[in-house]
């Protein structure tokens, strides 16, 4: 790093054609001679501004923890000095409404009454489809469209999320507990389940929130969420094919294989083409409705209400017609009332405890992956940043209480969210207006719901599930990274063939497997001069760059030299040494004398690291090859101080910069 | 990476009392002017000597596997053109006896001869004990003390290294096997099962040598094998309590508190204080003898040679006095003959062939982990170098040779290799002198170990312990990395609360969450220019470091900007502008105008971290910040081209150096 022109005038590279006989004595005398004569020597060419060796011991890992444990608590109460303040201040981080509760206006609340209105229209339909998906009774979605919005509207500290269930969170809890009990067989005990998960769930969101622990949620990669959300979504749909053809016996199974056999068996055996159409004719409406929509901004309430629109029209053709005796399969009874308590259904002895926690964490992290997405995306266009971890208790409180009224996990809704957002929400109030739209239709017309076909959801449901596969950002993946697109097919693939887990599984494995395999893998460069400049770089790259002859500087390119990289390290460099060796006797290059080992990639190191420096330290003063270590990290220093390995190469020749360190060469062999 | 006094001449540091009011017009001008004019004043500014954007795209990851596999395949052959010498040196590579054994001469053979006959009088009472710590009988420990080191004598590469049953892996290898079956009920399901076990460790062994996959031994960081190898020995000592009290009595656990409680109430039932009083006599005597022998190096043999005298003298007086009779305990019949073939005992069905290849996986990474761990010593202190992976070939092919003729798990022993080493041994034929030593006790003298007492076996393995407690080493990892100390305790407490197994995944545990926290949460930290020359380091290391007022350089501390990291690097990238806003509004320092981002320990990025970057570029901007990058690796510049981010920041944005970076803002300032 510098400014070039200025420092070749005093700086010059050394070429080739210098003579090479000149340079082995020098520094081999140099070597050979009193280690303290040759000492000093060093330092007198070093001119030492400041060394890597003055500076001051790093912190310790606890108090980096400490401090910053400390900086985030008391963030929150820095300005409030007496208690009154700082229970003020606990409250309104708390509960946000407390705070833009106090400016908010009649103007806003009136977009907020349009939003949330359109948002209802959308979410009604969306939310009895979806709680078929989680094999559940319609009123269950309705419940979960109810409660959880209002806790997150006190709660959350997104303006435009839309609180609610979800497709994938649907899917993934249904295809979960069904292994545990068949909910077609014992409705009660599946129902008792689902209540118990959403706690844990709710549980786990909190307290993911309250200990700091939101970079959980980014153990799933991007590419991987990319292929997972494709692959469920097709998983979805191909679901949504019983209800599309009116078939009465379905796989509780959700693979591609099992799907496709069971609607072959289900078409050879009960099948009513007056659904599918049904449900085809509306889907393409509600299809075109978004077309326009998205084409015009005018028409923007065009799809939003057509989800409304299809239930409403196909509910009075099938009572006009009497559709359900000709095939058409129908919702039937609704539950009406509000939400009954589900305390008592909640299940923490038994034997399903445990894997209703296990299940409960699964969803935990799929709910918060897309509620945090969703939230932080739509926040970075409105321009003000999400605080993560708040959220996280928002929506950890949401499902706990969610849990005890009958409602199973709601999060975050991508579709629904963007409704809301271009429906000119301005803050949570348009959850409370949507969640008594929802309280109103749960109280006064859910008879009304009687004659709504199946296919209906069915095609609701389809309708939304283009926007889960991103088929453009799975390209672009492809483009950007090979191996991310790998995460991703694997997540797609995984949840397709196998299930929803295995993909899940796939894609974490992939993703770390990476990670390791980038750790275990470090890049070891030899690096060269770029002529005319003090800039170092690799050779490979930068193939203009070159060196002095005797010389020769080893980049390490791993953040953390530790037991999983110290030995392919220790290898490389010497494979290095070796193959400089072999050029020096075909008489290519000139024998060499100095190696700089240049460790400024390089931020901490355990003690195979250590190990791995001593034993290439002492392999290459074997070989009479002067080492030289440039810019190592804070870390680094402070435990090569701590072990003797300092001592052992010699304070002189440890520099701070790749400059130094030839500087220090160069004078010696001129 | 300079030579600072040129530097400082043309390139003045900007100090904090130029007039802060020029900025902020100057660099808002020239960013709000038309781009085109903005970009060409600063193409002009740079001086490119050359760009990171003209340099080759790095090649593709499968190109880069496909060469480091050819090279790794053509290296054999690389010098033998035809087929007959292609064949040569394919079976001089798998059989390093033919390489070495040509040159073999005669003063070696004797060397080795001495080397061999003190390594067998060590071996063969050490493998008997270890044999009773495997639950086998003392014919077996001598089985294994045969045939696998005739078999590494011809493939193996390692000149000291001494095979045959060793501790450790005799403890691990009972511990998990009696598990599933217990060797005191069914003696011979057990012994099937040891030989299945041993079977799949070869496979396994050979495989992770042919497939390259050497680094699986790296798994264990070198901290955790020391607590593991400290636990292991000392619950193998508390094993040995059995035979040194003469307890007929004992737990199949090796946990502390099992054993204890089995030793006090063994001690209330039955117990012969001649037992514990001959035992400790002798193990006084051998540690006496190994003191001596470590003291002068003329009495070396003394150490080798003490626990075969123990055993002898022991057995004469035991045959003497009919000690037998007394109370104490021997070992009776010893089968006498070579090793019967074990080939129909393999189990390859039933219900514990899978948890025999688990106990495998186990057994081969310990075994591999102790050998490589020897056999590198003391390759290093004679100077050469052991390829790993052929030395996990030949281990593989021994131990599965070794499985069919009754042999358990073999690998190199610690005590036994410095015996040899110390006795002089030339090369692998003091193993077949050794092997031919135990062939012939086999034949004729096993009769002679009928009264050879129990507690003699007790006392020879618990001599060879403190070997393997290596306090000293704990200390220093103390000293040198605390996190590191943590996982040596897991293990050790792991193994010693828990079980063997529970402390190796203690350890793997440990250490892998290490890795992951490093990665996690990589150190993003701001720059500062040290006074008078062109170095940037970080503030908090180097606090005498500054910068011009309105310039701000972050440098990313990870190696792979990832999914798990991109996250937290965005959000302290933002928090340390926001800071420098607070400075500013509190007029503490200039506006800040210029983002240096240092990307120099950038290797590798993702497709998260490309979108980091990009939701970065884009709030600053939001902030009429200018971003420029400095030094992005090889496959991260590649990527930012690919993703369209370089456009998006500007190609005169992007700098190899920082150096250049501030360079270009201090000519828009000035």
């Amino acid at each position: 790093m510098d400014s070039q022109e200025s420092l070749t005038k005093d700086f010059p590279l050394v070429t080739k054609d210098m003579e090479l006989s000149e340079f082995p004595q020098t520094l081999q005398q140099a070597m050979a001679s009193a280690p303290n004569e040759q000492i000093s020597s060093v330092e007198e060419i070093r001119r030492p501004v400041f060394s890597v060796l003055n500076t001051p011991d790093p912190p310790a890992p606890w108090k980096e923890l400490a401090s910053s444990v400390r900086v985030k608590v008391l963030s929150h109460g820095k300005k409030s000095r007496s208690l009154p303040h700082f229970l003020l201040s606990g409250l309104q981080g708390l509960f946000p409404v407390l705070r833009w509760g106090r400016n908010y206006c009649l103007k806003s609340f009136q977009s907020d009454i349009m939003a949330g209105l359109t948002l209802a229209s959308l979410g009604i339909p969306q939310s009895i489809g979806y709680a078929s998906l989680a094999k559940l009774e319609p009123q269950y979605g309705l419940y979960t469209n109810l409660v959880p919005p209002l806790v997150y509207a006190v709660m959350g500290t997104s303006r435009e999320i839309a609180i609610g269930p979800v497709a994938v969170v649907s899917l993934l809890i249904s295809s979960m507990i069904q292994k545990i009990v068949d909910p077609s067989i014992d409705s009660a005990g599946y129902k008792k389940i689902i209540f118990t998960v959403t706690f844990f769930t709710g549980v786990f969101q909190a307290c993911f929130g309250f200990f700091r622990l939101g970079f959980l949620v980014n153990f799933l990669s991007h590419a991987a969420i990319v292929g997972f959300m494709g692959g469920a979504a097709i998983v979805i749909g191909l679901q949504q094919l019983k209800g599309l053809l009116g078939l009465t016996h379905f796989t509780n199974k959700t693979d591609l294989v099992s799907v496709i056999e069971a609607v072959w068996i289900g078409m050879h055996q009960s099948w009513h083409p007056s659904n599918f159409f049904l449900g085809c004719f509306f889907l393409i409406f509600i299809l075109v409705a978004r077309f326009l929509g998205r084409r015009k901004a005018k028409l923007f309430w065009l799809q939003a209400i057509a989800p409304l629109i299809s239930v409403i029209l196909s509910t009075v053709i099938v009572f006009l017609f009497r559709g359900d005796r000709h095939g058409l399969k129908i919702i039937k009874d609704v539950k009406s009332g509000l939400n009954p308590s589900s305390v008592k259904q909640l299940q923490f002895t038994g034997p399903f405890v445990g894997e209703s926690a296990k299940i409960g964490v699964i969803c935990a992290v799929i709910a918060l992956t897309e509620a945090v997405a969703v939230g932080r995306s739509f926040a970075s266009v409105r321009g003000y940043q999400l605080d993560g971890n708040k959220e996280m208790i928002a929506m950890g409180f949401m499902n706990i209480i969610g849990s005890l009224s009958s409602c199973y996990v709601a999060t975050g809704s991508f579709s629904r969210t963007a409704v809301n957002f271009f429906a000119g929400c301005k803050s949570p109030v348009s959850n409370i207006i949507m969640a008594v739209t929802v309280f109103i239709t749960l109280e006064f017309l859910t008879r009304l719901l009687y004659y709504t076909p199946v296919a209906i959801l069915a095609s609701i449901i389809l309708s939304a599930l283009p926007g889960l596969i991103d088929v453009q950002e799975a390209w672009s993946i492809w483009k950007i990274d090979k191996m991310d697109f790998l995460a991703c097919v694997g997540a797609f693939i995984g949840v397709l063939i196998g299930s929803v887990e295995i993909g899940l599984l796939l894609a974490v494995i992939i993703s770390f497997a990476r990670i390791m395999l980038s750790s275990l893998r470090p890049r070891i460069e030899a690096l060269g001069r770029v002529e005319g400049t003090n800039i170092f770089c690799s050779k490979r790259q930068y193939p203009i760059s070159a060196l002095a002859p005797g010389l020769m500087i080893i980049h390490i390119g791993t953040s953390f030299l530790c037991f999983i990289n110290a030995n392919f390290t220790r290898e490389r460099v010497t494979r290095f040494v070796l193959e400089g060796k072999k050029l020096q006797k075909e008489n290519i290059e000139g024998k060499i004398q100095y190696i700089v080992i240049d460790m400024s990639n390089v931020m901490n190191i355990d003690s195979s690291g250590i190990a791995a420096l001593e034993e290439i330290h002492s392999r290459l003063e074997s070989l009479r090859i002067q080492v030289a270590v440039a810019n190592p990290g804070w870390q680094v220093i402070h435990k090569m101080k701590l072990a003797g390995l300092v001592q052992r190469i010699g304070d002189p020749w440890i520099f701070l910069t790749v400059g130094e360190a030839v500087e220090a060469f160069l004078s010696f062999s001129v």
